[in-house]
């Protein structure tokens, strides 16, 4: 069989994937990206990041969520949302994007190769098109095959009302009440969406806390909201059997001896690789019990010239660290030197209302022995705010009492995604809280929580 | 008479009103604010920035104008938009600010003297509080008495089709068309709203150009998008005469002989300061044409104890940088250093879709012969713009090809006026574009329009 030469194979095309072929393609390398024909753009565009954020805001509108503090708790916009509504808009979204990511790609003279890749020796990809199989060799490799649904013989999901997040908008009608298995971000999102629509959740999940890297606080306030809109939680608890009763619900029988019933229930617990699908041994490679493939800190696997990026190496999983994972492992290969400012990355949480931070946590500088103050504003508390009807929201900066550098930002709340970059900007300057108190912000903005934050912190020293 | 005295004595309570009373009282100081009573917080509060960014939130909501990409052109939230659905959140929004504005005050220990104030020598200001009249003394005075609509003969205001600003939210109905005289910040602001209501609207501007300290290419964008909504621009053109025809439609005469019929007509040419009703002649200080009173660069006017700060003083004219103007002439007063960053101010304009900038235009640089590159982001081809059903939308950041050191960043946009603080604060720390392309961003946010516009800037070198 021919086989062709690239300097870079890349097997998936998701935004680890698509960052480092377009990253290897401007050093002037010649690249091929593996993936199947209706997967390109991977999990992140067809079932992960983009349907369950265009979900999100279809459903923020849609349910009249900003508006309730306005018109009133019972106040939707369409008295009856049909999954039909929630998905048009996502199908619209989504091919969009994937008509984006294949103009990037042809932009910069990437070559597409539809069809599934494996291993047949460290250097060489086989990959199984259309039009029969064809093989690849690269000087260099990377993997970034993305992530599945982890499934578990406890939960028998049947796709129709014992599901996993693949299949949830494969359903035709909403469900009258969910309960969520695994309180993880994506199970988290879910559930906060589910609740804006003012459907019951009971939310489930064997650890004690849930999403240990965000700051205590955002993670209390965020549960206290969601239990307002009538969520509950369940932290601690185990599930050991699902099944339906005789009544047609689905019933989740925990450790406890506790018995949930509901309408549909919704598992999220975890996610496996794709990497049992490449034949890794072939390679040289190996992966844990998930399929995580282990990695350096420039993404090199055990193999030198095979990298991994993206879902397939792990936390924190999201499209946009993929996005600079994929381009650094790119320029390390090609032993180009690439700036990153991995101490100010932030990350994003799209529950609703939505999560941001970046540097450190409460939690992280109390371990490291670091004295901190904080300064702390309240959405709620600034004019736009009032305006857009937002009901609660914080927005927390820790920073060093002598020096009074920043050391973190913490945002829960509407917009926290978009202005926890303004926050980032200035600790990767090495900026100080008063920067907050000597700039002007435009008001009525939700930007301007930063300067009441740090005002409120200059007032506590 | 008796009087008190106080270190600082503040004429209105608008934003830099407020903001120098609170930084005053914070060093100590005593301080007095004078208003009348129903109009503490200011024109901003009262008929300025609160309500007609409220009107706007309001108007992008119920007009469902961000879902009409996804549901068409015809789609609305209410198919009647009455000015009641509009005034109400309005009100809420109003009422709940007095309380935070009155709060605010009382919180500092800053005494309110209601009624309307007028100097009797340059130390004094007696007001006619609703007890009868009330002297105050002030080691310092600040003059933040604010604005007016400005009013002309040749367009005899009835308040019921010919109408100011002020007098817009008192209407019964909506206008069928309008027509806006004055292509200022605020006749831009409301003509925009009207577009998004699919009402057709004329803008008439003496001037041949509109916003000249807006980059240009922003203008021609937000024209060309008000356009695309049925608005039509008659720029260049005089105001002769303003009636009413025998069908009883507004008519607006041009000197340039064109006839422009409307149901409405909105004058919204200018501002008049209330200096005039101070009786400065007392405090040894006068004021131009349109009430502005001059000051040096520490808001000084030309009694020495005497400051001024806010509309009073003209341009910009923002609550955001009244605010700061407030701050600053209390740290001048006092002796106290104050940081500030007046190269890195942003604009905002709330027009719809919203502009917002920092740093320098394409015009200043050409204009002082500074080379720069450009990087351009279209919000359209980000993810987040699709899910949101963004139609248009620019980022152009401008920097130095050499340095590459960014020199200003100007945007067009949904979110506009809270993304620019990420640009803002790189520019305040003298960052270079490649911070944008060696930062994370949260997938998917507005604000990736950053990486997207840096990489396009660094692909140009």
């Amino acid at each position: 069989m021919n086989s062709t030469a690239y300097d870079l194979v890349v097997i998936g095309s998701g935004p680890a994937g698509q960052k480092a072929a377009i990253a290897a393609s401007k050093l002037g390398k010649k690249v091929a990206v593996i993936d199947r024909k209706e997967m390109v753009g991977g999990v992140c565009l067809h079932t992960g990041t983009i349907p369950s954020k265009t979900l999100r805001e279809a459903i923020m509108y849609l349910s009249g969520f900003r508006e309730k503090s306005f018109y009133g708790k019972d106040y939707t916009v369409n008295r009856e949302i049909t999954v039909a509504d929630l998905a048009f808009r996502v199908q619209k979204v989504m091919a969009k994007e994937m008509e984006v990511v294949r103009a990037q790609l042809a932009r910069n003279h990437v070559t597409t190769v539809h069809g599934r890749g494996r291993f047949t020796d460290p250097h060489t990809v086989e990959v199984d098109t259309a039009e029969g199989p064809v093989v690849l060799t690269g000087e260099h490799v990377l993997i970034a095959c993305g992530t599945r649904p982890a499934h578990n013989a406890t939960v028998p999901l049947d796709g129709e009302r014992i599901i996993d997040s693949d299949q949830l908008l494969e359903g035709k009608t909403l469900p009258r009440d969910l309960i969520v298995v695994g309180a993880g971000v994506i199970g988290l999102e879910y559930a906060s969406m589910v609740t804006a629509l003012n459907i019951k959740v009971t939310v489930i999940e064997a650890r004690p806390t849930i999403l240990d890297f965000v700051d205590t606080e955002m993670i209390e306030a965020l549960m206290f909201f969601m239990r307002q809109r009538g969520a509950t939680f369940r932290l601690g608890e185990k599930v050991v059997s699902v099944g339906y009763d005789e009544k047609k619900r689905v019933v989740a029988n925990l450790e406890s001896g506790k018995v949930i019933h509901g309408d549909t229930l919704l598992y999220t617990t975890g996610r496996q690789t794709n990497a049992d699908l490449l034949n890794l041994a072939a390679a040289g490679l190996s992966a844990d019990e998930r399929g995580r493939i282990a990695v350096n800190e420039h993404f090199q696997t055990s193999v030198p010239h095979i990298y991994a990026a993206g879902d397939v190496i792990g936390f924190p999983a999201l499209a946009s660290t993929s996005m600079e994972q994929g381009r650094l492992a790119s320029c390390h290969m090609f032993g180009t030197y690439c700036e990153s400012r991995p101490e100010s990355i932030p990350y994003g949480v799209y529950t609703i209302p939505e999560i941001s931070m970046v540097g450190k946590t409460e939690q992280e500088l109390t371990k490291a022995k670091v004295p901190y103050e904080i300064g702390l504003a309240r959405f709620e508390e600034t004019a736009k705010g009032q305006m857009l009807g937002v009901e609660a929201g914080l927005l927390k900066l820790l920073f060093d009492p002598k020096t009074r550098k920043l050391l973190g930002v913490h945002i829960f709340g509407e917009r926290a995604t978009e202005i926890v970059h303004i926050g980032q900007a200035v600790l990767a300057f090495g900026g100080t809280i008063e920067y907050f108190r000597d700039s002007v912000f435009n008001y009525p903005t939700m930007a301007e929580a930063y300067k009441v934050a740090g005002l409120d912190g200059l007032n506590r020293l």
